[in-house]
């Protein structure tokens, strides 16, 4: 990571990404739209497509008619190249998705363990079945597989929580790759949001999105010029563990006063406990307190009001960090605010954005849900990873998996 | 600035910003050791010197004998291509610095103007006459002006505080321009330090480096993958203006409990304030405060050392969130933490910084002092600017300037 100097073989993969992104994002197109679309010099294009149909990644897709003229050969991914598996795991799920290798959604499949799955040889053991399952479902072979993306929460730099799974896998990546016997690439849920909004979403056509997800933990993912920010030790974005706060309320990262400590959701209950100590909403389980709060809101119930309100500022000002440091185009919400309680927090959270961000910096800023799933995003993750191991990119994809 | 997408042009154009960025490093080099420190083919390296030799930005140095083998040819940037300019504004200071176009200073000239200089044709007046003093004393002309860069605190995009000048200058840059009858580009010196980073300082070994200034007003320029980062609106880096406080002390910008507000030079004065109100250290003007500040820590003063330790922490925790989303490889420091207060509050500062940092964040953070001078960033800026005028490259520096 400490090289800022680009090399040929960056510049080269840089190329081929762009094209391949151009011909998901298109389906179906030719070598002159790819070169219009990508804004690549037509010499460009017809070298990156001869590598990448030598590699099989991209296919042709017979004649195409254009309106003038004789037809030209159609191009796309070739979906058959092979199968990407995308994994996640939390707590007692397991769900595997399986993806054509042009990113289309083969089959899914989700368990439910009956109880917490406690050794790393157990969650590596429901992994692999969990696979397999998937893999029967879309009539696939573990033979088909170009890649398995994990999608774990935490980081691979960040302290293991406990030694109970599934967050303790990041220790046992060996075994995994070694049990599944395919190429494996692991990373945290937001990296793959920002992944998906890079390859499929609002990166599509903006230079710099932040996602942010609002859930019992809080996260961003900062896409910048066409790649996922991973900073020094990968773990950029962390905006939930930054200061909203200082010496505030304690934070389950071991600090006072962390963003995540006011707009996650046990934050949110900690905030209706300090208006309402004994509020019944409080003995509501974290999974289903936001929208227990939001209808109670709605239904007129000051406290469960005042308590909105209270975290539509916090995130409003924590958001307005977001854009006075990094000052994207985009915020891509996920989580509580893209779902329940997004509709009654964000409007006053959005004005508390713009008045706080500094000077115009959130003049042109677009505050919206994420329509990007994490599923796509480590699939495209894996994707990228199998065409550096294809020696077809120089990908920054965690190099140290 | 909207566009993620790469073009050809853009990639031509990394490839010679790669190449002078190694030749200005290197002083002279060869085509082959170009190659060996950038990573590009010797073909690309080839074109790209060909390109430069042509547009006379770089020129041959005479025949160096190599440790074996016949003598190559050596290459160089090209002082004598022509002569950038920097200029720095502010209050009733004038500055220019004429460099070659090797960025080498040649001149320097500081006039202090006798009282405030309000109007803005005063202040296009005196950065004119200033500007052709110091080309006087580096014995060139008009004509050999490739660009002029204007460091101008504030920004483009930053409603101008007063209607005085100079701040007021961002909303007359047409006249200076006029007056001046040079290309002229503009920026604030935190950016132009962070471009200083990049060409010549800490960028040159690390893909991701944060430049924060501590002054009366607080500020961070970041590079990231080879080009500093402007986001959205050109103001990213704001950090300053992120929270430190929720709903805390008053700002200059408006909002309330920013990082400024503790950690500028006001906002340590009103630390002090707050726990020793009349103090004697309150009197001593803001330009003097910082060290005198220092001075009376060192010699005892209970309430001096108490200020002292707790702006280390307020700045230890603002540079943690800057860690936490960033997570740069280096932070380089400018303003008072690289001078008087920095031995003082640096220690604690830094412990508080690796304490407050996500996981392992900061594990390798190195945190020093800035080499770099916005003088410097801002004449590269300008050969930048140059470059991209003579259709060699295609930089996203200021493109509404
Ligand atoms: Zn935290
Ligand atoms: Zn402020």
């Amino acid at each position: 990571m400490a090289v800022a100097r680009r090399t040929s073989r960056d510049i080269r993969s840089d190329s081929r990404l762009i094209v391949v992104r151009a011909l998901l994002a298109a389906g179906e197109s030719t070598r002159a739209a790819l070169a219009e679309d990508t804004g690549l010099s037509p010499a460009t294009v017809s070298a990156v497509v001869g590598d990448l149909l030598g590699s099989g990644v991209a296919a042709e897709a017979g004649l195409l008619s254009g309106t003038v003229g004789r037809p030209t050969t159609g191009l796309r991914l070739n979906p058959d190249r092979g199968r990407v598996v995308g994994v996640y795991v939390e707590d007692r799920h397991f769900q595997a998705t399986v993806f054509d290798a042009a990113l289309r959604r083969l089959a899914n499949v989700h368990v439910t363990a009956p109880a917490p799955v406690e050794a790393a040889d157990d969650v590596i053991d429901r992994i692999a079945r969990t696979l397999d399952t998937a893999l029967a479902e879309a009539g696939a072979s573990h033979e088909d597989v170009l890649g398995v993306g994990v999608l774990l929460p935490g980081g691979m730099q960040r302290p293991v929580k406990s030694a109970l799974a599934p967050d303790a896998i990041w220790l046992h990546l060996d075994r995994l790759r070694d049990r599944l016997g395919l190429p494996v690439v692991v990373d945290n849920p937001l990296k793959a949001i920002a992944a998906a909004e890079l390859w499929l979403g609002a990166g599509r056509r903006c230079a710099s999105v932040v996602v942010a997800n609002l859930g019992e933990g809080v996260g961003a993912g900062i896409v910048q010029d066409g790649a996922v920010v991973r900073g020094a030790t990968g773990t950029a974005g962390e905006w939930g563990h930054s200061l909203l706060v200082f010496d505030g309320r304690a934070c389950q990262c071991g600090r006072r006063g962390c963003a995540e400590a006011y707009v996650g959701v046990p934050g949110i209950r900690r905030t209706l406990a300090e208006t309402a100590p004994g509020h019944p909403l409080l003995d509501v389980p974290l999974p289903g307190f936001a929208a227990a709060l939001a209808a109670a809101a709605e239904s007129g119930d000051p406290a469960a009001a005042s308590a909105v309100e209270r975290t539509a500022h916090y995130l409003g000002a924590a958001l307005a960090d977001l854009v006075a440091i990094v000052n994207p185009e985009v915020i891509a919400l996920t989580g509580w605010a893209a779902a329940e309680l997004g509709a009654l927090v964000l409007p006053v959270a959005e004005r508390r954005v713009r008045d706080d961000a500094p000077g115009d910096a959130a003049a042109s800023l677009v505050i919206e849900p994420s329509h990007s799933s994490g599923m796509e995003g480590i699939a495209a993750i894996a994707l990228e990873r199998f065409m550096r191991d294809a020696g077809l990119v120089t990908t920054r994809v965690l190099p140290a998996l």
